[in-house]
């Protein structure tokens, strides 16, 4: 429903001029304290419509939409769900730009609901009117002075605004994160609420938030994610315009993901596939509320950094050394200072001094505040660090107001631990926190933001020869849904992906042959529709080297598939070439709900029950791409040590991975693909074993 | 220094009579500030000390120690450190049960320090009197009267007391947390600074703390642990006594770890030693500073819980939904209400209702406070639940008057989730946290350690025979460090660890006889002091059978070994049963320099460099907790699925575990074993290589 072109909601997310269905004299209803919020946030024309009152909080009331001596950009709406309907109709009449819809009743009220909300998102789309709701809160635009919502009540001064959008599906949950975030400093510009989300959604909002200039950092609580392809363009925007997106997601649980998906009434993908797909577009995942608001406040005031080094100044041992430890963890340096810089800090410092500027720098409780001053200015002009942080308790307002002074002198970040929220930080907007962690993880994250390196996507684009080719390998007898193994390996060669030598054969003596071809040691291997497991009945003989020993196991797999697998029929044997393995891999394909097609890699073998770690990456994406996923495997591990992977070797696996994508890509009709195991060694890995399962398989197929 | 004899710090921790030298009028001066503190707090007879006032804030001043009208139990001194000598021998003289001193100037301030913080120690030890510091803040202990400390000055509200003790060896970061801790509603009733620990340490004011009735939950905040033994000794009284015992450290990283060294002058050992400790012995060990807060808060009113249902309510579905996953994240289980019991909630609320009264329950901003009260009410009741949290806004006072109130109608833990602190819920101590993974965490925790099953040791003793035979095959020719394999063997069989059959012989002939009585495939091993790597010189024949087979690889192995490594001394060669491997496990010793031996296990075989995961041990301990180990590798993996260890198995490997810890524990001279690969299969495991290394060997040797 939603359309990418972001002008379209300009009228609805930034009016000129707004009316109000339901604005109310009653300062305990929903639409007094909407309309009171509007009224002292808004400069352009403001209308409130009233079937009775002739005036509404001291304002002209008009009766309705039609009576309004001019058409409006958005009206919100605040009135019972059974009289939504009419509003609709009469706003598409007079030609106005979007609703806010707040009034509940609709999807989330069971099936008549549900019936109203397709209505009503039916109306409007055909009017070309815009709506943000129903069941939501409303939003805020302060660059706009547009309030109009009731997350803040008309007697909580008006926040101060900033470069900070958040997006809420969730109204209730929306409005404890404003309140929350303005409470801590947190410098909020924008917050949507989308509710229900019957025409505009998460996606949709950001999508129109990173294009807005004064947007500098934008924070999502998504509950279910719809228009996925608008949420990933919106993702790669953000990484050219050097905007942090930060995502919470409800939903990682599996009961809450049930709750969520009763509660909004729509698709949750599976968790793993949406971080992997943050992961790969470059969106942030908060993996807590207060971390989505402290990563919100580190990134406020842009700045950035070209390194990771951090200055680390307290007055006590043991908070710089929590602060240090904190920093390490966090993949952040605390360099020591160079001898002179170190003699330039204790040139200010009283003696005698016990306590340290190596870094941390402990100038102890007993410095003197003009010497503490002169140590914190030194180090914000010093060129062996990138960043700061600094501890301070909240009733120290003086040297709360010198660290403000600090702040603005330079334009390093600076992110300061404090008991609790100190008034002079949070007026200037200096990012404060309440935990040494919270402190190191979100410089941290400022750190990889700066310096991230996107991954790239493939060029793909569909090649019709190929794709007929792959079509004619699909074509299978009615009834059946997976491939042999032969027909799958030659769908795999049309896509680049590296195979071991191998023959179809139907004959003892053509398998003695085909082996001969193929030299070394030779694995045999049943085909047939009905024995995808093929080692279960015996199907599977491995090691074989002369006609000897290739005839004799052909007889005796024959003989065994024979008898435990009666009813099979056998369509020959696959004769394929055994390649040594020091390390096995898996390379898969799965269909996520929501993001569509995404290949997995992971560890194989032995301990392949054991280690379920695959790593995720949704198609088209580059060989560049796929290699660094494989670097991620097992924290990096994989690709390091004496047995890890050489760099000729992730190249092979990375060719299968866009290999498996590419495919997926080019053939909608496949669900599912296996290969297990990519054996690996001596600078090559080959897919040695494929399973092709084709859509409309049922579940027990394979 | 310290002894486990607890009575000992009566004196000096819970005094019946203070005085305090360097007590001042001076209200700027830490001997000012002190000593206000004391005079507020303290209830008994106390005396300032001061070389010339008459009085000092009010009360009769003596001008030294000597000078006093009778013996005290404490004495607090704030006076420069090169005065502080002398004042301990008039304590000492006067027969004072304990001194807190505040002074700096002593270890951390260079060798002239160290020299006169020995020398204090000594004579303090000497004269019987316990110390804590110096370059401490002193202690608070509520219960007892005594603010001893300028973590608060004078001017802020004295603490309300509570379960909670805190112990840090920082003083800044103490105060920092005291003053955190008292903010966010934590009801501390005992803070100790430990500084120097010239004397006291954390572990040994944990100790006494442990055993005093008004403690229920311990916090420490540790950078180095001196007395590991009396910390493990706390830490199983604690569990005896039911009281949670959690643990910040600081030195997690390597770059903190140095800089905690520096700064306390002590060992820092390897922090997975540590954590592994921690979880032997049922401490919490806490992973942020919040965490640790947050932690004492849960605990803080005792309640326990028999199983892990939680009843999520709140008036948004968005928040229900995070608070729901993060609770199911954390292990805990959000069931849905029976029928009836949902029946009765329905009842109480108005319709039409579009919430949820299932779990998490959504009562929607719409319900009226009486309604949202009975429901509460019906949750706290439900059988069907054990534990509540809810969502609260930090304006909303009546809320939260109401939610103190089902607090203390009940006896069911309840967390609240709050925008930001709530005065009526931090005066009634009811658990309050700022983020959804912060009340889902501590919950969780709060059900784990109600439903903790401690380890249990094993019932070591010294056998002086079994010690006799094992100095035995110890004794290596001089130079000499590291066991060959067939000795380390018989050392393990010492120690009823399950061995592969083998045998050491001398020529090629026993070889013969040795694979024909033992059968099977075997493998041939070259034994050398010099050869500890045997595979590097081709030292090593896989796989033989038959008599052929065995005198071809005898000879071939000795050619290759002394083409090779022509200077090695050669002492026969191993032969060896070759057993199955489903998997490859490694078990070894290391000793840490704060808790001494530490039994790991963990993956072997191919990828053992990609999969670097162990499990530490403390020996002794039982067959049942080496079991329990093993089920945490791989978070659990290990032990489930098809290939997962079979119940023999895990007994196999458990008393390899068990013998290799009884080893370590009767040979103090042994620095290093380690047994790679433990090859498992088939409901066996053996020790299939041994390396032993003999404590005084150079870093080179093995």
């Amino acid at each position: 429903m939603t359309t990418n072109n972001v002008t379209d909601l300009d009228r609805l997310l930034a009016p000129k001029s707004i009316a109000m269905v339901g604005a109310s004299n009653n300062m305990y209803s929903i639409g007094g304290l909407v309309f009171a919020n509007i009224k002292r946030s808004f400069q352009g024309a403001l209308f409130p419509i009233h079937p009775k009152d002739a005036e509404v909080q001291g304002l002209t009331a008009y009766a309705d939409i039609s009576a309004l001596p001019q058409s409006v950009d958005l009206v919100v709406i605040a009135v019972a769900s059974h009289a939504v309907e009419a509003v609709i109709e009469q706003a598409v009449a007079k030609g106005v730009g979007g609703v806010v819809l707040l009034s509940s009743g609709f999807a989330e009220a069971g099936e008549e609901g549900i019936a109203l909300q397709a209505r009503v998102a039916q109306k409007a789309r055909e009017g070309g009117v815009r709506v943000i709701g129903p069941n939501c809160i409303g939003y805020l635009n302060i660059s706009g002075g547009v309030m109009a919502n009731f997350a803040l009540t008309p007697d909580e001064p008006l926040p101060p605004g900033g470069s900070v959008a958040l997006v809420s599906q969730s109204g209730g949950f929306g409005s404890y994160l404003t309140t929350k975030g303005l409470l801590t400093g947190l410098r909020l510009g924008w917050f949507v609420s989308t509710g229900n989300e019957l025409d505009v959604n998460i996606a949709g909002v950001l999508r129109y938030l990173v294009e807005r200039p004064e947007v500098k950092v934008m924070l999502a609580f998504s509950e279910t994610l719809r228009d996925p392809h608008v949420f990933i363009e919106t993702a790669r925007r953000a990484q050219e315009l050097d905007k942090p997106l930060i995502i919470l997601k409800a939903g990682r649980s599996e009961a809450a993901a049930k709750a969520a998906m009763s509660h909004t009434a729509s698709v949750v993908g599976a968790v793993n596939v949406f971080d992997a797909v943050c992961r790969q577009y470059g969106v942030i995942v908060a993996h807590s509320m207060e971390e989505m608001l402290d990563l919100g406040m580190i990134f406020q005031d842009g700045r950035r950094v070209k390194n990771n080094r951090v200055a680390v100044m307290t007055t006590s041992g043991g908070t710089g050394v929590l602060l240090a430890d904190e920093s390490a963890l966090s993949g952040l340096d605390v360099p020591t200072f160079p001898a002179d810089e170190q003699q330039k800090m204790l040139d200010v410092l009283h003696t005698p001094f016990y306590g340290s500027v190596a870094n941390p720098i402990d100038t102890t409780a007993a410095i003197r505040p003009d010497a503490l001053k002169a140590v914190q200015q030194l180090v914000a002009n010093s060129p062996s660090i990138d960043m700061m942080t600094t501890v301070t308790w909240a009733r120290a307002i003086e040297a709360a107001k010198d660290l403000v002074t600090l702040y603005q002198s330079t334009d390093k970040p600076l992110a300061v631990l404090s008991t609790d929220l100190v008034e002079p930080l949070k007026e200037a907007g200096v990012p404060t926190y309440t935990d040494p962690q919270r402190v190191a993880k979100s410089l941290a994250a400022l750190y990889r933001f700066s310096t991230r390196r996107p991954l790239t996507d493939g060029a793909f684009s569909t090649d019709a020869n190929r794709a007929a080719r792959a079509r004619q390998h699909l074509e299978l007898p009615a009834g059946e849904y997976v491939l042999m193994e032969a027909q799958g390996k030659r769908l795999f060669a049309e896509y680049g992906i590296p195979l071991t030598a191998e023959e179809w054969v139907h004959s003892e003596d053509q398998a003695v042959a085909a082996a001969e071809r193929i030299g070394g040691k030779v694995v045999l291997k049943i085909m047939s529709y009905q024995l995808p497991h093929k080692s279960d009945v015996g199907g599977v003989r491995l090691g074989l080297q002369g006609e000897q020993a290739v005839r004799e196991a052909y007889r005796a797999m024959l003989e065994e598939v024979s008898r435990r697998a009666p009813n099979a029929k056998l369509d020959g044997v696959l004769v394929q070439q055994m390649v040594p393995a020091r390390m096995e891999l898996t390379c898969g394909l799965q269909r996520d709900e929501v993001f569509g097609p995404m290949v997995a890699v992971g560890l194989g073998g032995v301990l392949v029950e054991q280690l379920a770690e695959t790593t995720l990456l949704r198609p088209p994406f580059s060989l560049e791409t796929a290699r660094q996923a494989l670097g991620q495997l097992l924290g990096g591990r994989l690709i390091q040590g004496r047995r890890g992977l050489s760099d000729e070797e992730q190249n092979q696996i990375a060719a299968i991975m866009v290999g498996v994508g590419n495919l997926a890509l080019e053939n909608d009709n496949i669900s599912e693909v296996d290969i297990n195991p990519i054996r690996v060694d001596e600078g090559k890995a080959y897919a040695a074993d494929a399973l092709v399962v084709l859509a409309g398989a049922p579940e027990v197929a394979h």
